[in-house]
């Protein structure tokens, strides 16, 4: 490898999230405001959250990263495309390009395992940048992994163990511009690599929002929610990205894939739809032409409470069908409500609302509050639009025995929304494995799905000895059916069986998806996590005809191999 | 050929149009009693519709049908699969399985011109029979053109002229079947031969409804709707079929592709989505599970006029935008709202309506009635939410200059909207050449692509030396743009040349959409007639990736060969 060497953050100003764990430095998640959070954790998983951190001390240095295998002579060409201050092979920036932020990615680069990193990262300042290092990379047999913000679940970024062709990650942090809105028509041409807030920023400056905000949305881009088919909190009212995603700019070997931003055709098979979940394996996402719409006149989020996860479902089904159109729809079961509860600091809040409420309704209504479900119901658009959905959603919400708890929980949720990858990592730090899973079901089936999930988490934490916990909410509502996102939670034993540990239990959940009518993933992707699934979701014959895609559109196996179908 | 020979419309009650035009027999289009349509149709395209039948005296034994290719032992392997009552090598049942309907294909079949039929047709009566065929295809190397309701008009059915191998047309007529309807989730199991009216009588009988209503609907099926990517009338509120279709399945050689219904998944390139639009190429879809709705309580089209065609695509632009949620939005620039007047009858609908007001509107509003337009809106759901979308959807069409004609031209045009192509052939009868041509473009773009249409055809109408008629309405808005949908019409010279003259005004229309921003097709499909624009549509890049897929999914080329991306 040659003696490029640049710390990574500051290429033309791309940051990145810290290498050891999800978001930037100085930002971490606390509980000693909130006194109920480490005795409910210590409740449900064993975990002592008092007792400071149990990793400390993770230090770059400390890792053992395998030597780079890009010759020199494939570095300087890269080099001669994107000009040296854009080429890297810094220690720090190949690892930070390894991986994506799962607890299995975090797991692994915290215990040192890096079986594979690429061998070098590279900046490109523009689609001419990107089309020459496609190019190259077909011609001199290189593997190319786009890179947005790293912010991946599922495997995506992580190059082949096994992989002995050099391996280049491309960031594409430098094209992160809102290069034009088509004012009459809600179409913005976005590049690829702007992260969530500067894109919004860059739109709300004239007026307009994507709406589009994943769990993710501070570390993860525009090229990364196509390229995983990413769903944002608001899909309700703006949509799945494959919703919002019009036209696209795709750097293949040779030339440009574009497709045009019409509202509709009926051109054959879809490739924006075959472009959209393709993970790098068709090419380069270079530029988007996204719907946006104005930004809302008004915009609320309320919460009320249901007495049972059933009466919760029931409402947002009924929501779904009903003419009312709310931008969020989201319930969580009991066991989420509670630890919604136990997260809130006193005096504000759902838990001080709750609190004071309690007795009341109680003795009012008789329920049972350890049943009891949370639920957030966002409204956004005109005044008189917010104000009659308001009126449709609560008479529904009253047909199914719950009740609201006004709006200063949902102001809550609204800010703490983009927080728990921050409450993971802190979980992480103290011996647990926190993680999420989600699916997407018809309506008919996700009480099904709930209960399975539930009876395969536990039996999972049984098996490897456990006391386990695991919690869902729906989200995402669709007129035949809804998203359920579960988090599932147990203090591991030790650094070097926690992944198998973790294996454990996500496989039992993701089984309970398939065997239930479930799809493997709701807005997470495939990568090499979910791969295993694929075919019992989409069918072998499904599973073929993809890899035929894959094998056609890169017949040398050069874009980002192995992801969605496998290794 | 073997001797098989049965009448077509007698196997297993398979129903089929007849061979040279639109619809059944016994239906037709009059004008005796539109007094204002034969001197209309005069005026704009110089044809006399009151002289008699231009062709008389069709008769199938004029054909010359080429002689079958199929060799016994291939019909002998098709016998045994589906039984001798369900294949046929009958001349009539071959012809009638040679074309869609489009204009082109009225012109070859009503001239005998038949460089390529079928060679056999056959009838499976299952999923498990259209696998043994689909399995025979690959080992007997036999071309397989999966046929619904024969209504396609882009070519998409038609065997290639060079084709050696045998020919076989499998037609899916008796699968027809709503198998089952899962009530929570308001998806129905359909079978893909079912034509509209019996899916709709099945599905309107449990009090659900697909919401699906192309102009094609009288005579076009599940499988046709989704292989051609089509869009219904009523798509601003229940979508285009990709919107519809959350399951399918299809068979491929080998086993049968099924994609489970879910809601919204994020599985990689979306399969859904390379099978949506397919014609053919991917296999043969057998069933569809598709979203369906709750009967409307309420049902409602109004009508309403605007000075120009500006105001009535403002006004469209503008309730696209809205929170008003109305199922149809169309407006009818000035020719076709000329053109619907002389289609009136008098004393009812919108000429008399128009007839009686006018005097008023010359002198309160000082309107050009020449530039005024008609326009529709559709209202569904319960009373409540048809009352304020009415409101709503009044303000704008009062803000952008327009005003309400009401209900009763509405209901005259829910009544006559699947007529349209038995005026074509009627006029088609009197030697006037009459086709359609869709779009969709952003809003932004849509009154370009309107001037260089207008502009195109009658450059392409000069070019033939010929009095043309061009004219269009929007339909189906979305947020980001909405479909032109063109009519034009021409008298063409003789039998010989009529083609030829119907390529140049097709072709300039084409070439219009593609140089404006519009997409070659928003709801007809690719077939052979709109290859060639593919390539502008979606880049080369993205026919040589489509290209891929085909030739992955089936390197025999034994499926409906040619389609899409062209011979």
């Amino acid at each position: 490898m040659t003696d490029v060497q640049q710390k990574p953050d500051t290429i033309s100003g791309v940051k990145h999230m810290k290498w050891w764990g999800w978001g930037v430095e100085g930002v971490a998640f606390h509980h000693d405001d909130k006194p109920a959070f480490a005795p409910f954790v210590k409740k449900i998983v064993g975990v002592e959250l008092t007792q400071g951190r149990h990793d400390t001390g993770l230090d770059i240095g400390d890792l053992t990263v395998p030597a780079s295998l890009a010759s020199s002579a494939v570095v300087d060409k890269l080099t001669a495309i994107v000009g040296a201050d854009a080429v890297t092979g810094d220690d720090l920036d190949r690892v930070v390009h390894t991986y994506g932020k799962s607890v299995r990615d975090l797991l692994r680069i915290r215990a040192g395992r890096l079986p594979r990193v690429p061998d070098v990262v590279v900046y490109p300042a523009d689609e001419a940048e990107v089309q020459k290092i496609v190019d190259l990379a077909v011609a001199e047999d290189l593997v190319l992994i786009p890179f947005g913000g790293g912010s991946n679940i599922a495997g995506s970024l992580e190059p082949l163990p096994a992989e002995a062709r050099p391996v280049v990650s491309l960031d594409m942090g430098r094209l992160s511009k809102v290069l034009d809105i088509d004012e009459d028509s809600g179409l913005a041409r976005i590049q690829a690599g702007g992260q969530g807030p500067d894109l919004e920023e860059q739109l709300n400056a004239r007026g307009w929002t994507l709406g589009h905000f994943p769990d993710s949305f501070t570390h993860s881009t525009m090229g990364g929610w196509v390229a995983t088919r990413s769903s944002g909190m608001q899909s309700d009212k703006y949509g799945d990205i494959a919703d919002i995603t019009k036209g696209l700019r795709v750097v293949r070997p040779g030339g440009v894939l574009a497709i045009r931003a019409v509202p509709s055709a009926s051109t054959g098979p879809s490739l924006r739809e075959m472009i959209i979940g393709s993970e790098g394996r068709l090419g380069v996402i270079t530029e988007v032409t996204a719907q946006v719409h104005r930004l809302p006149e008004k915009r609320e989020i309320i919460a009320y409470l249901f007495p049972s996860w059933h009466d919760g479902l029931a409402a947002m089904q009924a929501i779904a069908e009903s003419d009312a159109a709310p931008s969020v729809t989201r319930v969580s079961d009991a066991h989420e409500t509670a630890f919604s509860f136990a997260t809130s600091k006193p005096g504000k809040g759902i838990s001080q609302k709750v609190t004071d409420a309690l007795p009341l309704l109680l003795k009012a209504k008789g329920w049972d509050v350890d049943a009891m479900c949370l639920s957030f119901i966002g409204y956004e658009g005109s005044p008189e639009h917010v104000a009659r959905t308001q009126k449709l959603v609560g008479k529904i919400v009253k047909a199914n025995r719950g009740m609201s708890v006004g709006t200063g929980p949902g102001k809550l949720y609204d800010q703490k929304k983009f927080d728990t990858p921050y409450l993971r990592d802190f979980f992480l730090d103290h011996g647990g494995i926190g993680d999420v899973s989600e699916t997407a079901a018809p309506w008919s089936k996700l009480r099904a799905v709930s209960n399975r999930v539930y009876a395969a988490a536990n039996q999972a934490f049984d098996e490897i000895g456990k006391q386990g916990w695991i919690m869902s909410h729906l989200s995402h509502s669709y007129h035949s059916g809804a998203c359920l996102y579960f988090t599932f939670a147990f203090e591991y034993t030790s650094e070097d069986v926690a992944e198998a540990e973790y294996d454990v239990v996500k496989k039992a959940i993701q089984q309970a998806f398939l065997d239930t009518g479930g799809t493997l993933s709701h807005h997470h992707g495939v990568g090499l996590e979910h791969a295993p699934w694929l075919e019992q979701d989409v069918s072998a014959e499904g599973v073929a005809v993809m890899k035929g895609l894959f094998d056609a559109a890169d017949a040398g196996g050069n874009f980002n191999p192995g992801k969605i179908t496998g290794p």
